[in-house]
């Protein structure tokens, strides 16, 4: 269930319940793959004002394994990271990454990219790790395609991921919510019959799957414009895998309430960094006496302390401290946009929020 | 000037007063090779108990250059350090990494690690870089010289020191101290020789250089217990390069005030861990279901908050909060070592502090 305090055209201002604590809806979560969001503690995390962060199943299962961290008290505790956790079910790794994969309607078996050993992951699977993790939200197992399949294969997919979500459901016995997956591509059929297929299993909330996978943003938006409204108003809706901020600001205006992406986190290590007047490529070399900080505006504990000119030589040395407090930057400023963006759903300004920042963004920066 | 507190023996507690605060002795340096101690911010290095850092002339005068640092406020502003710092020559690294060398009576020309050009240090060049970086100490260039060279090798080299030293001193124009080098090998004739040419040139301290270069650590303690004591007593001394925790404690005893070393930074991001009952090799699969802290003992940031377990995986996985977590906890070590070596000069306790040392790190903890 999501708390609705307030809605400002299609956009929702909403609140989620959790084992580990309440969170304030639109949401971003960064991605915390191995364990670790690359280069930050956790009071780091904290401080960029993230609430909730997403854990890979994928990874965790392969290293160090969902049974040990079970054994050691769960992902929260083995971490040190005490708000919620989100994880996913693996299998948008196991589509992406693995070369070696055979897919079944029982589930899916790949080469471990680790140590190349044969793993399997069925619906069963992919919910009995989650619930080792202890994981706030744990997501159904789902198929991956690609976005130049024909429809017939997109049907198909969907119609397992449908099946799977059934098994995925009657399986979990974890502590944590279960969310569903929309997929069905850019179709719009396909997306209806799906969500309407999902809505009958009683998921805690639903996912729309399938995208920022190569298509455009303008084919994104009219998927997420067609789909988000026909979920269930009562459920958090969260869009995977998304995006640049300004997929954020427009899909929240869709009635989206949850994202994740590695965008801020992988941008930061190649220096690669965002700000409300667009993007700094901090490694360019016109930075390299600049005594400035990365934003003039920014509060972030990088932004007080640090110069474009040190950071720029921190990147160029391929210095971890660089990574870190790039990272900083960047989450802080993810957060910043999901705080305005609550407030002016919250003020009823999203429209004039959305435009500006929009027009902004338009005027490539440095 | 060195004001000396308290003597055990030889061993010397002391404080010096530099133009960024005061430093008790003996003290322990980490080394912030390109402006970073690899992995920790100025408040996480503060935090181990860190005085004094010190920076490297030859990594700096390549990347980013010691004018643009000087430029842009000198090094304490430019990394966001507000602590002594001492830099080094140069020499070290262009006798140990630079292939490419032609060693002249003016100076020594090599090719870039980074980039292959051409790169000339003299006396007079090593000492304005270390200007430009406004460091607190600044160290003269020295010639490093093979521990298997000839004594007509040594004797050679140590001649070169010395007039190279008188240069460095004459023309040093910055904000901080000089000190002096002393080399000589293992050759006690040769070392006393420097030591005499060289306190006639009214150096603010001296360093006893060309150890820790893979001498024995009996040879080692030999050459500074007949280096240290014929040394100026009111001046500070430095031995270069060293050392293990062993080292630090017996050199202390011999009447050493300073040290530096990348052991227990370049360590921690091999998994490799000092503790009080000695070394943990955190990479041994052992630890993969430890819930105990590196050191059920130590109050440092990583044992506080984190499990063997998690730093084991963060290690394997070879995430960048790992090598963090880990020198976190590494230079905590050595800083409490120092604090307690002070203390037990205070006390005039230094002799069993030692004995008691020695004698539980031969027994091979885990």
């Amino acid at each position: 269930m999501i708390e609705l305090l307030k809605q400002d055209g299609l956009a929702r201002r909403g609140r989620i319940r959790l084992n580990h604590g309440s969170v304030e809806t639109p949401a971003f979560m960064p991605c915390g793959t191995y364990g670790s969001v690359k280069g930050l503690t956790p009071e780091m995390i904290k401080q960029t004002g993230t609430q909730m962060i997403l854990g890979n199943t994928f990874h965790l299962m392969l290293r160090p394994g969902s049974a040990l961290i079970d054994k050691l008290g769960g992902l929260h505790h083995f971490i040190g990271w005490d708000g919620p956790i989100l994880t996913d079910s693996g299998g948008y790794q196991v589509f992406s990454l693995s070369d070696l994969r055979k897919i079944k309607d029982e589930g899916v078996e790949f080469r471990s990219p680790v140590n190349g050993d044969k793993v399997w992951l069925s619906p069963e699977r992919a919910m009995r790790v989650q619930s080792e993790l202890q994981s706030d939200i744990a997501m159904v197992l789902d198929e991956c395609i690609s976005t130049t399949a024909t429809e017939r294969e997109l049907s198909a997919a969907m119609a397992r991921t449908i099946r799977w979500g059934k098994q995925c459901k009657q399986a979990y016995d974890g502590p944590g919510m279960v969310f569903g997956i929309v997929q069905g591509g850019t179709n719009p059929r396909l997306r209806e019959d799906c969500v309407d297929e999902l809505c009958n299993l009683g998921f805690d909330g639903l996912a729309i799957g399938g995208l920022a996978v190569g298509e455009s943003p303008d084919q994104m938006y009219e998927v997420v414009e067609h789909t988000a409204p026909i979920l269930p108003e009562q459920r958090p809706r969260y869009l995977m895998g998304v995006g640049t901020p300004q997929d954020l600001v427009v899909n929240a205006g869709l009635g989206v309430d949850m994202f994740d992406c590695v965008m801020p986190t992988r941008n930061a290590r190649n220096a690669h960094l965002f700000t409300w007047d667009g993007i700094i490529r901090l490694r360019n070399s016109r930075f390299k006496a600049d005594n400035a900080p990365i934003d003039q505006n920014c509060d972030c504990y990088t932004c007080l302390n640090y110069t474009r000119a040190y950071l720029h030589h921190l990147d160029r040395c391929r210095e971890i401290l660089g990574a870190t407090l790039l990272t900083i930057h960047n989450l802080h400023f993810y957060q910043c946009l999901m705080s305005s963006l609550r407030n002016a759903i919250e003020q009823q300004t999203y429209q004039s929020f959305k435009n500006n920042l929009l027009k902004r963004w338009r005027t490539p920066a440095q």
